[in-house]
């Protein structure tokens, strides 16, 4: 690891902190974590800072980058809404660069994750394409000609709320049928709780898993059975799956990127998720067989990406 | 009109040829029309050359654009399909450019007509625009920091076949449920003719006007009906402008444009079908309360922006 050139990125998530020095060739150093104070916005805003104090080890003028779950407006320095967070429309980058004591560069965490697979994972060398992290629900990057396209308030890329199912089932957004209510963590957890619910003798497994309680079912849980060759959790990651290739198609649709990359959590844990994917996909974009098709690719940087992203872009607009 | 600077545009649609002169404001003159040979190639592309020939009067360094249904690789060289036309994967502008003589610039016909507004119409001065040209489908055109985005294959922006309803009705690109068979002139003439076949009472004013056959009903009809106040016609105006506005905030959640133009020929006839559109899109966004509203507005320029609109790429590419 080259120690020229390094910057600090910071992941601020629901429930953790993660943050760590990253070189310039996308390499990450000193990570640490921290438990996010949920809901206290001071507080989460402190424990930044420290983050940040920690690890610059006195050298002041590292470039610092924050990627959180929110959205900026398009310079950075407001956040107008924040899921997980408090914020609401506050000046969060001004104040964290008071606490900081020099520049910061705010940016919303799945185009952090995106721009990293973009300069140093599985979107290298591609000018046009898509992240999608798949958490709990799915965050969105949109790169194009080698820069994030924000949009004009900031918040482009907000896939998980396009409506796929008119009518369907009830998102936190407030609107029924969107995507990430389909293809998403929180959509497989549902899922197979309903499986649990309905006593079904193919769920054996999973009910056995929860103690037959569905109150008990995550994502994480059903992923994790899946791989280990259950077939009903199996099944789920198929459905699943081709949700995630149906909404694909319309993204390819309306940007035509050269490169879908899929990450978060579970994107990494199930090959089949992807490969489901990407069958769908090629059954349903239209105009099949006139046209190329965009790559599917499964992220390559894990869950620091949302940090190495930051820190990336934090490097770039101080250069500039 | 300022006879300097100017270009020819020639717009090629399944039925008719429309070219003119356009100026470097947008001014159109010399208008010609000719019937498409359709279904014939070299036909299509002789009387394409003609009308150019025509129009140049003997100035053979006018910049031509040449606005098409289909899908144009990213440089626009090959045709790689159309619709309406029998181009498949084929060399069109070096073919055109031999029959011409000299340089010219072929491009997606809804680009063209979306690079219009941008310039002179609905989008003038807004960089980051979306223009929905809705026909018999929905034609698509993506305008991102004062560019057109054509994608990594040339085919950005093919709205129509995003798919808004799984296991929907069948669309003519072999999929089921896209957004143009919910929100298009072919859409509403679909749902006219439904009306017709049931022989409902409500639809009595739209059974007389096509002497109850329900395969004389177009969208044309329909629309025609509505604004005269028949109110069965108006219902369906009204389905459709909910569906035109779900589809719009589902664009606005993976763009976030600042406009979004509605044009083509129903887009224009149709006042209340772009108000139910607005209303059902400020219902929908994602996020809504907590960022900025795209515009919404009804195209300027009519039946001549997608010749308008070539005739101005042509013009910038011949400056390049």
């Amino acid at each position: 690891m080259s120690s020229a050139n390094l910057s600090i990125g910071v992941d601020i998530g629901g429930t953790k902190i993660l943050a760590a020095l990253v070189d310039e060739a996308g390499n990450v150093s000193g990570q640490v974590h921290r438990d996010t104070p949920n809901h206290d916005v001071a507080g989460i805003e402190r424990a930044i800072a420290e983050v940040i104090h920690e690890l610059s080890g006195g050298n002041e003028g590292l470039p610092v980058g924050i990627g959180a779950a929110g959205w900026m407006d398009r310079k950075g320095r407001n956040v107008l809404f924040s899921p997980h967070l408090s914020w609401r429309n506050e000046p969060v980058r001004d104040r964290l660069m008071k606490l900081v004591g020099h520049e910061v560069t705010l940016v919303n965490d799945a185009d952090a994750a995106g721009w990293a697979e973009h300069r140093f994972g599985a979107g290298q060398g591609e000018s046009d394409m898509v992240c999608l992290t798949l958490g709990t629900g799915i965050g969105g990057a949109v790169i194009l000609g080698g820069q994030v396209h924000r949009g004009k308030s900031g918040i482009a890329g907000e896939f998980g709320h396009q409506v796929m199912v008119p009518g369907g089932h009830r998102c936190a957004c407030g609107n029924r049928g969107c995507w990430e209510q389909y293809a998403s963590g929180n959509a497989l957890g549902r899922e197979g709780a309903e499986l649990v619910r309905s006593k079904s003798p193919v769920a054996f497994r999973l009910r056995e898993a929860v103690g037959d309680n569905p109150e008990a079912v995550t994502g994480a849980i059903v992923t994790k059975l899946a791989i280990e060759g259950d077939p009903a959790c199996a099944d789920l990651i198929s459905d699943m799956g081709e949700w995630l290739g149906l909404g694909i198609s319309n993204l390819v649709s309306v940007l035509d990127p050269g490169t879908i990359v899929i990450g978060g959590g579970l994107g990494a844990a199930s090959k089949e998720l992807v490969a489901k994917a990407e069958e769908t996909y090629r059954r349903t974009l239209s105009g099949r067989g006139y046209r190329p098709f965009a790559k599917i690719s499964q992220a390559q940087l894990g869950p620091a990406s949302g940090l190495i992203g930051a820190a990336d872009l934090a490097r770039f607009n101080q250069q500039q």
